[in-house]
């Protein structure tokens, strides 16, 4: 080899190295890696039917290397869990064919297409056959049940159509109906999942004939708890968007912001203004979102969502940090939203299993007992915590590490104290008969109640849990924490009558 | 050429490609193509004044391209529609004296400089010179009539004054005033324009002696329908901002994102929450933003605002998937925002010509019953939807895009039912003379109303058509909807000193 | 030197400037510039136990240079102030060592670890040896006094009671409880910083044995007004996060945001709607965030919040438009947000100083009476003003300027008559006992009146500042402070049992 050459190989490198070139359909040509023959028809077709989509697939990591050469990979790099794949998906490209023909048995969305047997929607049980310890520790979180703790929860159903419902004004009156599964579809079931239900086929004429589809219902989503046609629960494109399936997407907080942001989980709120998040928005450029292990120092430089809930951490050396992880309540000793108080993380992603001590599916009672045999104990709560802290210590001393979680626990506590006024507050009211406690959730006053735990509590709390000062102060939190309470005790004067009586 | 030189052009061009290259002042030098003798001067005393504008557009295309050449560009990636250009304008660069300096009859903003006659504003009717056919469609689009939209309609003139009127304490009553001129060039007019009125000429003490300027009022301003001082309508700048002018910013979500945010028109926020904007926001680095035409696959992952509403696309192969347009509610079938109620886009840019049942300018009655014959028919809403899905079917398959359509169609017509809801509340509380219907946005009850249609229905179609589930939900949307009416509800109550009975 | 190693040069040059190479752990290699024995060992131990802390400070420029190298900058681009810095420090970078064990007498947080007297924190003072001019500008701002600020104003510390404490209901009343340290520091002194106090030396067991070390007390907090353990005011990572300290992050808005964002600080959020924001977002990526001085044109093509607020900066050409400033409040002449009315700038950054004529520390009375002999005088705030516009004259001409801060001026003018409103009403409703002012924060009407100022005046203030069309308009601005004084003057009218009497 002459010096010319190793300057050509030079440049070739570079430009392979310089970003934008990447994705800018360089990629874009047949990949070196075998695609299989049913991959190739797919495309044949496709590419022209779907470009964008057929595109972005060649510019993944499933069209660049088959599972065989994945196995290879030592394992601290490795990105497929499986220890064997089955022979027909060994040495060919993950493509089209591979993703869209497993388990047609179970798969009600399978359909005659061209001279393959297809199935509409991939499902968590599919990517399960190269990926399943994820597919095990997904199905075993909260995220795999979201829809079903939604549906299975009879307070979260009253919830749900009190706020979905169409109101309807009869004779001066309200009256409220019950909520549609459009509704339902573009918000809770949008994060939490849909249940895709296949009606039956239906003829489309395309420009090569009619042909027939299968008809699903609930279609399109992407929500972490989806019920799919094979009977399986979630959506691993939820946060690897289709169809290239980046790591580097699921690393960053954009993804998980689609569902965790204000005002009911104002965590990417807070991060965008914490010091972690100032860092990464001004420096992500710099940083490498692919590796794995994932290297602080070396890959990144402050923490993403996935950082601290869920990516296989290393240091630089290659000691491990934490371990990957798909359950994300399996990091977290506490639960800082959705409900009515703070808790410790549940046991089980099925959260509709627990039972308070009033009967209720819930984690606490409304005045905050914890239904402790649901949750998870004292000392897997201190192991939990001491993992996590290990992480922060990455990059800072144990000193402020204990500082921060100490304050931390402290601000736990007293957002549940002033969610515990606003609920003394409602019950008042409830007593006084100046509402009715049928239905917790379709007065006024009640749903400002429901603001103070479902709003408020929560953006202190991550706004401490990761130091987004605006959010724990004006911003949804210290701020209206009060002033919700000093409007309801104002609300329910007014409704006494005691309004004209001059100052209380 | 030997080896070496291959390698030296070789590294010339890496390093022209490499991002951070372009703009860093590595083009601040003369541009190889001629510039005018006019231009020459202007920049030969202004590169000193305002180095940062002479910089920014020495890194436009404007300074890189001569008419003459862009001409000869082949039809498909040509960004000039003109077939001919004047031939003083030909065979130089688009500099300051070529577009400054156009039509100085009709611009009262005209006036002598050094030894030239030049404009203070280059408006719409000037670029239409190489730009005719853009020029053409924004002439014809909403945007272009924004203030005149706002100005002859004396619903939209109540709700501006209620709005931005000063309000005076007299007596202990609440005294409202009429809007000012900074105000409404602060807020409505910041974004709908203003009329830039030229107040005469002003002397200024400059570094080379006394100056006269004119004087211009309502001026600086970048808002879509600007009323120009030579009587055009529109700013090109608002979306391609001075003096880069650059098609990648105006293909930028970021653009839009001014004025299309929440709580009225939510767009961007949905957008960042949703797929296409997790895909964008963590992936845009990677994308090309210059390519005419702009291809799904090639140069983009995810759509941006751009690409669905005015972009000219096509497939890697080069066939046409969607025409450029700058009239942007040429694509859409359905207006979600802005109005009391849903309804198919109008005919005609300029929506105060639209004369509802009551008489009003007004796509709708206040009960929702539309103007149709302003408004475009069924067939034409039809043709728009399929043309729309065409759009997705880059990327989506039509059960996917159809799903998504549907579901969009339904929540459409529940938010319409939400806004009915709270406008027979206000309708009820009106002729209980609890409010005075003689303007219906000054009161605490109508402004209740006035939320429902303006924010919270808004929110709830921006989220269905954009996938993004918190706005739909929680942040502005059905929480919001519903809230709102039962505040409404119990507002009338205790106007009617029914809150003393108990529960009702 | 043969054309061969020209290229091979060329492609090393190529290698460094590719983006994404300068922190992917390239550099996370031992810097070439001598690194004392002290930090040697620092090093030694804590790359194992802190390694993202320890890689983030080998990417720095404190580690790639001595401070005899930065002596020989020139003066315009040199990053350090100091004339001279004392021997030991001069000819090794600036490490661990460096800077943790400056004036160990003043610092109650020292400890002796391994063999070296340590300080936990790094403060001001410390950066004041090589930063002496920064430090001192720092030391005046209102920044370095947040904290006293607070803390010696009776009229902020009955608001911070009012929103932080906890509240409890006993027998259906609310009563507030005073607010705790936790939540204080999780709130207002995350931004305005909290006192570090060493409460004494804590054992922890370690891999190495147990270890003492000192046990801080409101610890970890970067507020800009911190009072540190030696004494000093300020936390100069506020800006410059640890431990790359870079001035790119200093200058990207992201690092205002932290704090200076809605509701009450709308400063990011406005910007982010801004034509400037617009232009920053979109293009941000071909920025030089790192150039000393800083150049419109060639390194920035937009403002950042630096650029107007404190950046040195120049013209291409070398002469200066702005010298560089760390008192933030130097450059303004107005200030916008964070008291009752807008006043002229405080002449001290110890603004607990001012007297109004009240008697209280407010630059202005409830009314609106400036302070005026604590503030800037007329000549000052024109001085200040003409050397804003400067700036901006970098890319606009003076009619664009000036006609921008005409309208900013009134604008300001009627957003404080907005408040004056909202004033005269709660005075009325305390003048007929509907409220009791012995506290004026702690009634909801009086909350509404602390958002007329708080959060909506200001949002029309920075929405008129920086063009942000949204925060002007719907978003928090003119819209709220209108809908408030209807609510405002609904609620009296409620509380005076007028509601059913018919319309007013």
């Amino acid at each position: 080899m002459n010096g010319i050459s190793v300057m050509l190989s030079g440049a070739v490198l570079l430009l392979l190295y310089a970003p934008g070139v990447y994705a800018q359909g360089k990629n874009a040509v047949p990949p070196s890696a075998p695609l299989s023959d049913g991959t190739k028809a797919c495309i044949d077709c496709h590419k022209d039917l779907h470009p964008g989509l057929v595109q972005d697939w060649l510019a993944s990591r499933h069209a660049k290397i088959t599972p065989e050469t994945a196995l290879k990979t030592p394992e601290a790099g490795r990105r497929i869990s499986a220890t064997s794949v089955p022979e027909a998906l060994r040495s060919v490209v993950v493509g089209c064919y591979e993703c869209h023909t497993l388990n047609p048995a179970a798969h009600k969305d399978n359909f005659d297409h061209a001279d393959y047997k297809v199935n509409v929607v991939v499902s968590p049980n599919d990517c399960k056959i190269c990926h399943p310890t994820e597919a095990e520790q997904y199905g075993g979180s909260k995220k795999a049940s979201a829809l079903a703790n939604l549906d299975n929860n009879p307070v979260f159903n009253a919830l749900i159509n009190a706020i979905d419902g169409i109101k309807e004004v009869k004779n001066k009156k309200v009256v409220a109906l019950k909520s549609s599964e459009a509704t339902k579809h573009d918000t809770c079931y949008a994060c939490h999942g849909t249940q895709v239900v296949v009606k039956g086929l239906k003829t489309v004429s395309t420009d090569v004939g009619d042909m027939q589809f299968p008809e699903l219902v609930n279609w399109p989503n992407q929500g972490v708890g989806r019920i799919n046609p094979d009977g399986s629960f979630g959506a691993c494109t939820s946060c690897h968007p289709r169809h290239r399936f980046a790591i580097a997407v699921a690393r960053k907080p954009y993804t998980c912001a689609q569902c965790h942001r204000e005002p009911d989980v104002p965590a990417w709120d807070v991060y965008h203004e914490s010091k972690h998040g100032n860092i990464f928005l001004s420096t992500e450029r710099e940083w490498t979102f692919e590796n794995v292990p994932w290297v602080a120092g070396r890959d990144f430089f402050a923490p993403t969502c996935a950082t601290c809930h869920n990516s296989l951490l290393s240091t630089p050396d290659g000691a491990m940090v934490a371990a990957r992880t798909h359950d994300f309540g399996s990091r977290p000793w506490v639960r800082i939203f959705g409900l009515i108080y703070a808790h410790p993380q549940p046991k089980s992603g099925k959260t509709y299993m627990i039972k308070n001590k009033d009967g209720l599916p819930l984690p606490t009672t409304f005045t905050g007992e914890p239904a402790s045999p649901y949750l998870i104990d004292k000392d897997e709560q201190i192991r939990r915590l001491d993992q996590m802290k290990k992480i922060c210590q990455s990059c800072h001393a144990s000193g402020f590490t204990n500082g921060h979680f100490t304050k931390f626990a402290a601000s736990i506590a007293e957002s549940d104290q002033m969610v515990k006024a606003a609920t003394l507050l409602l019950q008042g009211a409830w007593d006084a008969r100046l509402a009715d406690k049928s239905n917790p959730f379709d007065e006024a006053i009640e749903q400002k109640w429901t603001k103070q735990w479902l709003f408020y509590a929560n953006s202190v709390r991550f706004g401490s849990a990761m130091m987004g000062p605006d959010y724990a102060t004006f911003k949804q939190g210290w701020w209206d924490l009060t002033n919700n309470v000093a409007d309801m005790a104002d609300m329910i004067r007014l409704k006494q009558g005691e309004g004209t009586r001059g100052h209380r």
